[in-house]
C-alpha cells in the first residue's frame, strides 16, 4: 500500500480508521486491486515510476459524511482526491494529481434530489450520471431534454466543473454555464452554498444564479478550492421536433463565409444546435466530422485516387484536392445543422438559414427528415443520439479494432485547444497543426482538423494523442504534446482543459504578467485551504508545501 | 476636508500628493465642491450625521495609472472607492460604503479597446457609457444590436459588476452574464487578466470565458476584491426585424399558465426578448407595466368607478374588481412578448405562441406591427428604445412632478428581492406586500407589483421605496426597508443588490451555516487585500480592521 506523501504510516492508518468509522469498513479502499481501480487506464505514464497511484479511496454516501472525510483528512494532512462517477478518459481518468493521494469517490452519492419541469432544473449529487438522469425523466415522463457528453456515464457534476460539453442546443451543451447554484463542502469541513442558496429555505437557489455579492461557483471548477456535493442545472423543455440539414460547399476559402454565417445565425439565436463542421474532401469519408465523433458511413465511397492524393507526402495538395472534389461531387466543407423546436419555427429558420448560406457559389443542401418527439425506438437507432439528449457509450467504437485498423492505440489523451470563430482561424489551423504534428512525430493528420463548436462563441480542437503500453514511445508523446503546447500559445492558442500530467505545463503558458493568474489561484488556495489537502496540483494549482520555487 | 478613517493627516496628504504625480494635478479632487459631487443624490441619510461622504477623489486616465493609484493607497492603507460612470440612482449612487474613502472615478477610461462585428464583441474600458457605445456602433456602421438599462448614462463595466440588466434578449440583456474576459489591477497593485487573457497574445480573450484552472471571474462582481480595468461584453447582429405582440388575460388565477407558457417558450429559445407582464386592473392602467417603466398611455381611459375600487382601504377587493374588467374589457394580466429576427421566423414562432396562449380560455391577442431594421428617426419615437438597444433617460419621466403629481419624492431607494418565475410566486408577493408594504408605512401599492424579467429563470421584483429630504421620514423608511427584508427572507426570497445602507442587512439574511458566505469572502478578501483598503464594506464585506466582532 502506497503512503501519502509528507503523511506518517502512523498518521495515514490512524486517518483511515477513522475514514471507516465514518463511512463503514465497506466505504474505505485500501488493497491494491481495489486502488487500482483508480489508475488511469489512458495514462501517458504507463509503466514509468512516475505513474500516478492512489493510497486509498473513501466513498461517503451524503454531504455529512463529506464533511467528516474532509475534517479527518485535514487534521491528518491527508491528500485527497475528489471524484464524481464515470471514467474521464484522455484527460487522467480518476487518478489524482498528486500520486499517493487518497480518492475521495463521490459514486454513492447519486441522488436525484429535484427535478421542476415547470421551470425546467433539476438538482442532483456528484454520483448521478447521465443515464441516471435520463432514466429518472423518462421514467417519470417529465417534459424535460438532458444534454449530455458522448459517455453516458459521465457525472453531471463531474462534467461541468471541468467545462465539459454536449451536443444540443446553447445554452445547455456548455454544462457549466448551465448550471445553478452549488453546494460546497470546503477544506475546513464547513459547507457552503453558493448564489441563493446562501439564504436559509431559498425558493430560487435553481432559478437565481449570483445571489448576493461575489459570484463564487466559477472558483470552484477546474480548482482545487472545494468538494461539491450538490449542483443545479437548466434542461430545457423536450422540443416538439428535431431536424438536421447540411450545408455542402465545394472550395477551400468557403470555410469563412461558412462560419460566418454560422456564427451570425447562432448569436442571432436562430439555430442554436450544435453546429457540426467536416471536411469530408481532406478526411476522406463521405460525411461527417472525424472529430465530432460521429460517422464514417460513407467511407466506403471514397476512392483510391483520393486516398493517393491524402497520403501525398509533406501532406495532400490541395488545388488537386479541391479539383478532385468538385469532379466527384465530394464537398470540401459541409456544415450540419441541428433545428429544435415546432416544425413550422423549424422551417421558417431553415428557410432564412438557406437563404443566407445561398450567397456561396455553388452550395448544395440536404435535408434529413424532420423527427417528431417523443421518438420512436426506431427514430432512436437512426439518429445521433446525444443530438437528442440520449446517453450511450457509441464514441467508443472510435479507435477500436477494425478490419481497416488491427492495431488500435492502448488509449488517447486529448490536446484541446481553443482558437477563433472564425474560418481564416480553421484554415490557419491545418496548416499549423499539419505541419507541427508531423514535424514533432504524432501520427495524426492535423492538415484536416476541424473544431468543435461545443462553446458559444470559440472553437475547440481536439487531438487524440495516441498512448501506447510502451515507455519509449509515451515518453515522446509527452515530451511532442509539451512542446505542441507552447507552439500554439505563440499563436495566442491555448488548452482549456488537460491531464494531470501536462497541467503545470497548460499553466504554464498562461504567463500572463509573470504567471499572475497561477499566483493569484495559489493565494486564494492558501486561503481557503491553508493545509493544502484537496486534490493538491490540480490546474497546475500545487499547495504551498509542495510548490516549486 | 474629510480624513478617511484611521489615516493620519500627514500620510494622506502625502498620497494626495502621490496621487497627483500620477494622474495630473487636475484629476485629483479635494475641494468641499468637487468632493459634494460624488455624494448619493438619493441617499437615505440625507442630512444626517451618518451621510456618507469621500474625502476625496482621484481619476486616473489608464490602466497603469490605476496601478500606480492603488500601490499608493496600499502604502498609505487609503481606502479607495472605484466607480465607473453613470449614476447608480436608486442603489447608492456614486458614494463609496465608508464615509471618508477616496473614490477611484474611472470615468476618464473610456476607451472603446475593440469591436469585433463578426464574433459580435466588444472590449471596453470602465468609463464606456452605453451612449457611447452606441454612438460607436452607429457611427462605424457595425452589424450589432447592443443591450442597455434604462438610463443610457451608465457604464457597460458598471452595470455588469453590479449584476444590472436591459431589454433585448437572452442572454445579452444579464449583462454578466454576457461578459466575456476582465482585466483587473488588484489591490496589489498588480495586473491580472481572466479566462483566456491570462495567455498573452491571446486570440480568445472575447471568445471563450474560462480560461484554464478556476474561473475567476464572477468574484470580482457585486465584490471589492479588484478595479476591473477593461472587460469585453458580447453582443448580438441586428436583427432584421422587431414585434411586439400582446396576450391579454382575464382572470386572476390565468397568471399561472400565462406564466407557464411563457417559461416554457423562453427555455425552448423560441421567444427569447424580455417578457413584460402587466396587469392593468390592478395598476389601474390600460397596459403596460409600471415596473417596466415602460409607458401609462391609456391612463385616460381609466374609469373612476375602478379608480375607487383600487382605492378601498385595506387593498382592493379582488372579485369584484375581477368582474369590473371583463365587463369592461381591461384585461387582470398581460403579458408583451417581443420578437426579433426575420419575419418569417418572428410570424412562425407567434403563431406558434398564439396556439399555445389560446389554451387560457377567454385570451386576446394584440399585435404591433412590424418593424424592419434599420428604424427610421420615426420609427424610434414610436418605440420603447431599450426594447432595441437604443440608450435614453425617458426612464426618469417616472416619479416627476406631473399635474397628476405635484409632490414627487426627492429620490427612491430599489427594494429588489428574486422570486420564483411562477405565477403563484406573483400571486403570493402581490398578497404579502400588499399586506407587509402596508402595516410597515412605505405607500406603495404591493398588491400590484409585478415582476421584472431581466434574468432568464427568475423574477425580479422592483419597489421604490420613497427618499424625502426629511430626517425623520427616511429614518422610517429605512426601518421598514430592514424589516422588510427579514420578512421576505424568511419566505426564501432576498435580494440581488441594494444601497451601501442595507449591505450588511442583505447579507445577514443570507445566513446559511452561520453566515459562511460572509465568513468565505472575508477569507477570500483577508488573502487578496490584506490592507483592506479596496471598497470597504461592499456586499458587507469589511475588511479585518473594520469587521464587527
Amino acid at each position: 500500500m502506497a503512503i501519502p506523501p509528507g503523511v506518517s504510516q502512523e498518521d495515514f492508518n490512524t486517518a483511515l480508521q477513522q475514514f471507516e468509522n465514518v463511512v463503514g469498513k465497506d466505504w474505505v479502499f485500501t488493497s491494491d486491486a481495489d486502488v487500482a481501480l483508480y489508475k488511469d487506464a489512458y495514462t501517458p505514464l504507463w509503466g514509468e515510476p512516475d505513474e500516478i497511484v492512489a493510497s486509498a479511496a473513501v466513498a461517503p454516501d451524503n454531504a455529512e459524511e463529506v464533511q467528516k472525510v474532509v475534517e479527518i483528512a485535514n487534521k491528518y494532512k491527508v491528500p485527497i482526491y475528489p471524484i464524481s462517477t464515470g471514467k474521464n478518459l484522455g484527460y487522467g481518468g480518476s487518478a489524482p494529481v498528486l500520486s499517493g493521494s487518497v480518492v475521495l469517490d463521490l459514486k454513492r452519492m447519486n441522488r436525484i434530489l429535484e427535478v421542476n419541469d415547470q421551470n425546467h432544473y433539476v438538482l442532483v449529487e456528484p454520483g448521478v450520471s447521465y443515464f441516471d438522469l435520463y432514466r429518472h425523466i423518462e421514467d417519470n415522463g417529465y417534459d424535460l431534454m438532458m444534454d449530455c457528453p458522448d459517455p453516458g456515464w459521465g457525472s453531471l457534476i463531474g462534467n461541468a466543473l471541468d467545462h465539459g460539453c454536449g451536443y444540443t442546443t446553447t445554452p445547455f451543451r456548455d454544462h457549466f454555464d448551465a448550471h445553478c447554484g452549488m453546494e460546497v463542502v470546503l477544506a475546513n469541513g464547513e459547507i457552503l452554498r453558493t448564489g441563493m442558496g446562501a439564504l436559509p429555505g431559498a425558493k430560487t437557489w435553481q432559478e437565481y444564479p449570483y445571489g448576493f455579492g461575489p459570484s463564487l461557483d466559477g472558483i470552484f471548477s477546474q480548482s482545487n478550492f472545494g468538494v461539491i456535493t450538490k449542483m443545479g442545472f437548466w434542461l430545457q423543455p423536450k422540443p416538439e421536433a428535431f431536424r438536421k440539414v447540411t450545408i455542402n460547399v465545394y472550395n477551400r476559402e468557403d470555410i469563412i463565409p461558412l462560419v460566418s454565417i454560422q456564427t451570425y445565425l447562432e448569436n442571432s439565436g436562430l439555430c442554436m444546435g450544435l453546429p457540426d463542421f467536416g471536411t469530408p474532401l481532406l478526411s476522406g469519408v463521405r460525411r461527417g466530422s472525424p472529430l465530432s465523433g460521429v460517422r464514417r458511413d460513407d467511407a466506403a465511397g471514397v476512392s483510391a485516387e483520393l486516398m493517393n492524393l491524402l497520403g501525398t507526402k509533406g501532406g495532400p495538395p490541395m488545388d488537386e484536392l479541391g479539383n478532385f472534389g468538385k469532379q466527384n461531387d465530394i464537398p470540401y466543407w459541409t456544415l450540419d445543422l441541428k433545428y429544435y423546436g415546432p416544425p413550422r419555427v423549424i422551417d421558417a429558420q431553415w428557410a432564412h438559414a438557406r437563404e443566407n448560406f445561398s450567397k456561396i457559389d455553388g452550395v448544395r443542401f440536404e435535408e434529413d427528415k424532420l423527427y417528431n418527439l417523443p421518438l420512436s425506438e426506431n427514430d432512436k437507432d437512426e439518429i445521433h443520439k446525444v443530438s437528442l439528449g440520449i446517453p450511450n457509450l457509441s464514441i467508443f467504437f472510435i479507435g477500436a479494432r477494425t478490419a481497416s485498423n488491427s492495431d488500435p492505440d492502448d488509449g488517447h489523451i486529448w490536446f484541446s485547444p481553443m482558437i477563433p470563430r472564425t474560418g481564416e482561424a480553421i484554415l490557419e489551423a491545418q496548416e499549423f497543426y499539419g505541419t507541427v504534428l508531423r514535424e514533432n512525430g504524432i501520427n495524426l493528420p492535423g492538415y484536416n482538423v476541424m473544431p468543435a463548436s461545443y462553446f458559444r462563441r470559440a472553437f475547440l480542437l481536439l487531438f487524440g494523442f495516441p498512448i501506447r503500453q510502451n515507455v519509449e514511445e509515451n515518453q515522446k508523446t509527452r515530451e511532442a504534446f509539451r512542446k505542441i503546447v507552447t507552439l500554439s500559445a505563440e499563436r495566442g492558442w491555448a488548452e482549456y482543459r488537460t491531464a494531470p500530467a501536462f497541467m503545470d505545463d497548460v499553466m504554464d503558458v498562461y504567463s500572463y504578467n509573470d504567471n499572475i493568474l497561477r499566483r493569484f489561484n495559489e493565494t486564494l488556495k492558501d486561503a481557503v485551504d491553508p493545509n493544502g489537502i484537496i486534490s493538491a496540483g490540480r490546474s497546475g494549482i500545487w499547495p504551498k508545501h509542495l510548490r516549486k520555487a
